[in-house]
């Protein structure tokens, strides 16, 4: 079914033409420029756009589009390039726009507790602008310092709080887009139900850039709770924390943050950013980091201590809380950077499987026995309330994924074990370019008819993000 | 671009062939039979289909599928016929799929917080069910006594607990659907994240039995809260009580039920049930419910308190607490009921409008308005707290809103003010047959186009629920 797009060539003249829309100074073609929007957070992945675009309107995105339908060019849009799915990378040169001039958050309606954005705004700065109005935007990557809202509507992204509070797509209310005909639409409306024809803002979310590009962000906010507190727990086993995740859940627990961190991880992390704040010893295996949020402190002390209590069942060491902002910060600063400093220390290669969260503890004998039988390195770690459980690979003489046969065995015999367990193959970095090859693991050649078929409803000459998810019909 | 449904014959062999499948004394062609599936809750419609099949599995619906594809025959999918938009009237004849049989609760995931249940099951039972493990499966439409859950999936219902723990979108996991091709494919993973390609499950939910028929549902679900309080709230004003409304989340407030009944539709219902729980006195306009839910007594009786106190910044009346279990049930009862009797009472058309919250005092004054303007009676009612307000008309001589050139005139005006308001036409009942016709006021052409072509890469054929949503192209 994969298809090579019939690819038409970016001429003088369009370049011409795009000066044209964008203004001279926001159109890019010398090499440091290619080569900075070359790559993004994924392995070691490099692909060179032809030009670089920075536009500033919905308008100007619609011209670019419409130039670039009419010949049949391939376009790119970009957010921050943090993504870990190669869903920025330019794999077909052409034109890459880059969102970071549509940075302005338009209206915080402190009347209906939404939030419109344009895409190109980092996550934190608009939760930090809701913060303000005591209003909460839960969903944030460990990126979100760095990464744009725009790319986590792309991926649907999840992180930390999702476990309580749910992912992007619980806060997406409406989408303006600009289609890969030109054409300017919303998806939906600025309403907290919705059931008026296919849910199109659904539909987009997690779509990877692959459907339109998304000029302006309706989100659903919700007040700020008034506490936190956060604690990490030592386990000897990774198993046994894993075990650990679910029944906290089981007993009725609804924490807002709970994750999980292999010791190897937490040493890498520990080390880089130069902290003493975790204990890393012999007889630890990996943390939980634990925390509860709400309105009311006795309840929430009364809560976390339960959950102290009951992870003693479960051969928990001592309990570490963090006693107040800056510990909480340090702990989180920690777990945030984890990703990177792993990938410095050469595990390159990040796969971000999910499962029910039950099936975590089989997951990661998995993941070990898999290192054992391929020869490679995995250290584990990631949100396992929700079941998601990120696993970085480190493989002699293996920078990247894509090309390494061994390697894409290996992946093929994770993603199986994975969907055996009732699991899927991202749950919240997309598929984008680096694993799209073992989406039949997951669907039936029908689902990927539909996919595709959608697509080319989308794009019918297949010219956004093209190639990303799937080869195109 | 809309499309006659180039429409197949059912021939006796056809017949003899759905017999051969489901087995014969499942399939009905009698006069009471056609005319017991040929109607909806939506208002006195009446379309009566070529037979009734009653099949029990997945197999039995793909072989189904199959055949009427091949011949180009109509199929409708039915649930319980609770519909108020249409969307199960075979209103081009064909075979009528009732999804009766398929009521198997399939596995409750304890470990994992999931329930697997076929669509046929009630969704009063399924909450039910769940709840005696402790877990809670919130959205419950008013007729959660007898709608089914795939029902509820096809129209992405919503219900009075909405406000706190959103509507069934936010429940899907997964689902395994019928194609109209007869393929059998599950929509995604039995996982709270995924990011795995595009998301169908959630462009089947909401879809109407449009683009596949659902046969295995695969929810989330929470633990379920040990306590909740409600209270009624008197108000002069009906525009009062709903500035009240989202006062109520400005101040920080999460209630689990925010339900505005106008005193009209209040009278009649109460009149119905012969209950003489609520005041009705001529100083009062309309009502507030309000439920808060959770695991601390103490702190909820303190939040409904804060709730009552805050009210009479808006001219509330005296405050009427549920005392026991008796008296929440009775309150229930009649906001359950108001539709069924305003409608026996002669308020046979409903519009499901939903805008921003802080909008529906302006809604309500246009509705009223728009009544003197067309000559038509109309009561308000419903999920305040979503902004999501039912308006129940009534207009002498005129039982549908189908076919009557006036009517349709006051709808478009009604929906016209919806969609200045930044809302749209359906918040949780869908648009099946009766407000296709007003879909281009809330959507771009563009955007019908994409629904259009959505529904074909899904049923080439267009077989499968045509019609319904929008007219195909």
């Amino acid at each position: 079914m994969s298809a090579v797009l019939e690819k038409g060539i970016l001429t003088v003249d369009h370049l011409e033409t795009i000066k044209n829309i964008v203004g001279e100074q926001y159109v890019f073609a010398d090499e440091e420029s290619l080569r900075n929007y070359g790559h993004d957070e994924t392995e070691h992945l490099l692909y060179l756009p032809e030009v670089v675009v920075k536009p500033r309107t919905t308008e100007e995105i619609s011209q670019i589009m419409k130039l670039c339908n009419e010949y049949r060019i391939p376009v790119t849009p970009r957010g921050a390039g943090t993504g870990l799915s190669g869903g920025a990378l330019p794999h077909l040169g052409g034109v890459l726009i880059s969102m970071e001039r549509l940075n302005s958050i338009l209206h915080i309606d402190e009347r209906n507790l939404q939030v419109t954005t344009e895409p190109g705004v980092i996550t934190e700065v608009l939760q930090n602008a809701v913060k303000e109005k005591g209003l909460f935007y839960p969903p944030d990557p460990s990126s979100r310092g760095s990464c744009f809202i725009g790319g986590n509507i792309a991926e649907n992204s999840g992180g930390p709080k999702a476990v309580k509070y749910g992912v992007v797509k619980d806060y997406v209310l409406n989408l303006e887009i600009v289609l890969p005909t030109g054409e300017i639409i919303w998806t939906g409306a600025n309403v907290l139900k919705n059931s008026t024809g296919y849910n199109l803002t659904q539909l987009v979310v997690g779509s990877e850039g692959t459907l339109g590009i998304v000029t302006k962000i309706v989100l659903k906010l919700i007040p700020h709770p008034a506490h936190d507190l956060l604690m990490l727990v030592p386990f000897a086993s990774l198993e046994k924390a894993s075990e650990a995740v679910s029944a906290i859940f089981r007993a009725g627990f609804n924490p807002s943050a709970m994750e999980l961190v292999e010791i190897d991880a937490l040493k890498i992390v520990s080390e880089m950013v130069d902290s003493h704040a975790v204990p890393v010893s012999d007889d630890i295996a990996a943390h939980l980091i634990i925390e509860v949020d709400g309105n009311n402190i006795d309840q929430l002390m009364s809560e976390i201590e339960a959950i102290a209590n009951l992870l003693m069942n479960y051969e928990a060491g001592e309990v570490f809380f963090a006693d107040d902002a800056q510990q909480k910060a340090e702990l989180w600063k920690l777990r945030r950077r984890t990703a990177e400093a792993v990938k410095i220390a050469g595990y390159t290669i990040e796969e971000d499987t999910v499962v029910p969260r039950a099936e975590l503890p089989t997951l990661i004998r998995g993941v070990k026995d898999l290192g054992r039988k391929y020869n490679f390195k995995a250290v584990c770690y990631g949100h396992a309330g929700d079941g998601n459980l990120h696993v970085r690979i480190k493989k002699e003489g293996t920078e990247n994924s894509i090309g390494d046969e061994e390697m894409n065995n290996a992946l093929r015999a994770l993603f199986e074990l994975v969907y055996s367990l009732g699991g899927t193959i991202s749950g919240e970095h997309g598929i984008g370019l680096i694993q799209k090859s073992y989406m039949d693991i997951v669907f039936e050649e029908a689902n990927l008819r539909l996919m595709r078929g959608i697509k080319k409803v989308f794009d019918p000459n297949n010219i956004l993000n093209a190639g990303k998810i799937f080869d195109a019909a």
